[in-house]
């Protein structure tokens, strides 16, 4: 079987809907929907203990252990955050990516993840371009292997961070708040954009209605097909405006304007269909409404510089709970006491 | 406005020839215009005073402090230097580059700022090759920002390094000179080569006289422009012998040959002309004239090797009193009390 | 004398078949020619002696010293290995590639070691694709350098690595195996594939008679010219089969495709008859041959994945002794008694 096929084989038999699966090392953080309700109230708990820590007693949680950045796509705010997280807990980091690395050579995914192995990473951070590598990596590996990203798959750190975006934003919750299966009922988010490419959305419309949430999808049929609906509960609402007057969190995603070419929208017509400004969002949307956007945001295609900059904009709040989360999920996959 | 636009306005409107401007957090060092006299004898102080402390002392000074290394171009020798600096100060860092970031994906330098300070770094160690560019991000992320050279416009910790250099290599001066506008009564540097595009240039011809020193800028027109008088107190002369016979400081600018391009001179008669030698140094110079390149040099072509490599260059010099004094602008972007 | 001229000086002059050259600094780590059987016996020693530390004690062996990692070559598990063998001992490290760096500027080797030195670095660890380069470094800096690997000349580490794994693995040694002429009397290493681009053959194949052990080469003629020879006390056989079945140790190496193409040989063939696999391991070697590869691996050229997953292959294994050995020879490098 060919590496692609392997791969390939991988992404078919990802586990859906099921709880924690034994073959993958406890403290793996593949897809969101290897996490229980239980799971992830743990795991904002364990933020919250760790943002609430001295820099000294936090810089003791992971020292002298070791963790692997494996990087096969660019990114800035994932990498740097999972690096900031492990070196904030005393963690020794030591970053691959496909720019400096054999990773140009060829070299299979699996026998990159046996060597960073054999050197002494206890854990590997994973963001790869096929949906399911790291899934691959976590069983070959036996490694716990924390998913930055794979394909249009998953980045269920992205899921976590926005949840206790939420949390901190929204009336009557808070990033304590209690976590179950109604925490999050009567609010709507809408999620607007490229869903078809995004792992966020993916993520995203997977976690947030069990925890109560309504999620409504909203873009062209180009950008949100039907199939959509196939990610669970969630509802299509292809009229922006509409969909807006109903949120609490209006989630927008990134366009990458080679995206768009094979739609029938040109870029004038997405921005005057889609494209958050203050003046739509007074128009349509309920006081109060929360603005989100997993970066790196394009001011003045999906979302106006001064959208992105006013109060009700939490952009720049979502990296830092990024950074929160990412170190409680360091410190879940070594099996640190907190 | 569009982001080149933008930057471009910001570039419009540095500041020049004016006292530290409020509108930037303290500790940031975007301009050698921005430091009067006695901010350059406290970071020479803070300089030493950090160079005396032993490496467990030293590295205690910024101690679970963040740096963010943010480099839009290549470059050893500033990066290395900064990011030595902040580790032996016991900061964390991290470095974003283009070559291996989002940077790619064309986020804004407002947001990737916005995105670093989020992520909790503390201060950004800026190269860019938009003129003003650190202008911009002091502006927006509010944090103190270290231009670490920016098109072509400045390179302050450079004019400080080389500040430092002529000091401790000049007669009757020292490390621990008295730093006032007579400090450099009597003492000539000359900068030979391509002015025009050297940040360097620019940075040392402003901070230089301030101090008392005499600066002749030398090199052909295409490469010296009349023009370059309005950098300051500064004088041409195009006859690099003549130049070099009233030389204390003999301070050579790295040729790109791509530059030679555009003008009426050949390689070759560069060389003739404008390359520094032991022949000509003894032909021209006054003995004890020290030789300077703020690097990488190009052995053959503006300087020969044997001359870099001669007791008179004081080229790795520099490179040490780069991290010396880098040292002290980060701690001094951090407030660190010294 | 042009750069690559004196480059190329430098392999001529590269020492054969000598003992310690006193023009390098002690510590230096260049071709396993430089090191006396004595020499290698005191890594192995010190490689054990940090082993058995605990991560605290490991971590104050280079507290406070800092080390250049210069790399003018792509390497996953070289580069990786080097870095957490330093970060574990305490010390400082600083990556310096040709894709982040002004290598791209054309800055000579001999200036950017004169920079790292300037700038503290107190070794430098060398990857650079001339043969001979290491030697060059290390006379005009004067400090201790570590060859990661140059050109097809050498590769030190690897062969102390792979004698490490030999030990560890062979029936009656062991990591503590006394080092002398005849520790591995009776073994027959078999190296087999792209001998003649190969910088870990000619290492080991220098290394491993030295100790003992008869060293056959095995491969086409377009990849093992008889000249292969002159390494020193090795033979040649042609035939993989009848060269396996006298191995202890099959140490098979990387092919390039495009190595194939100057060569009468397609991958099919090359595969035919010199491809290590499950059934010819069965068919023609001894029980209980080690199967070495110094990686990355192709699966299905050179070796096949069963072959390089099954339990008779020490490939990990010899990724772990690369970092255990590469600790020691940085301290080693910087003078730490150990």
């Amino acid at each position: 079987m060919t590496k692609a096929a392997n791969e390939e084989a991988v992404v078919q038999a990802a586990p859906s809907h099921f709880r924690y699966a034994p073959r993958y090392a406890p403290g793996s953080l593949l897809t969101v929907e290897h996490l229980s309700v239980e799971d992830v109230a743990r795991i904002l708990r364990a933020t919250t203990n760790l943002e609430q820590m001295d820099a000294a007693e936090r810089g003791a949680v992971l020292a002298d252990r070791t963790i692997a950045l494996l990087f096969y796509e660019s990114s800035t705010r994932t990498r740097t955050s999972f690096e900031l997280a492990a070196k904030s807990l005393g963690a020794t980091t030591t970053l691959v990516s496909d720019k400096s690395s054999s990773i140009e050579k060829g070299e299979s995914l699996k026998d990159t993840g046996l060597t960073l192995r054999a050197l002494g990473a206890e854990a590997i951070v994973l963001r790869h371009p096929s949906s399911g590598a790291p899934f691959l990596l976590a069983q070959t590996t036996g490694l716990p292997v924390l998913n930055a990203g794979d394909g249009m798959h998953q980045h269920p750190t992205q899921a976590l961070l926005d949840l206790r975006t939420m949390l901190s934003r929204l009336p009557g919750l808070g990033i304590d708040a209690a976590i179950h299966a109604k925490t999050l009922d009567g609010i709507t988010v809408v999620i607007t954009g490229d869903i078809r490419h995004s792992r966020v959305a993916r993520s995203n419309a997977m976690l947030l209605p069990r925890l109560g949430a309504r999620v409504i999808l909203c873009g062209p049929p180009e950008l949100l097909p039907e199939e959509a609906l196939g990610m669970g509960n969630v509802e299509i609402e292809r009229d922006f405006d509409r969909a807006l007057s109903q949120a609490n969190v209006a989630m927008m995603l990134r366009i990458q304007k080679e995206r768009l070419a094979g739609t029938t929208l040109d870029i004038a017509e997405y921005i005057a269909r889609y494209q958050l400004s203050p003046e739509r969002y007074r128009a349509a949307a309920r006081p109060g409404t929360v603005v989100m956007h997993p970066g790196p945001i394009i001011r003045g295609l999906e979302i106006t510089g001064e959208m992105a900059d006013a109060a009700e904009s939490a952009i720049e709040e979502q990296v830092s709970h990024g950074l929160a989360v990412r170190r409680a999920v360091l410190a879940r996959a070594l099996g640190a006491q907190l």
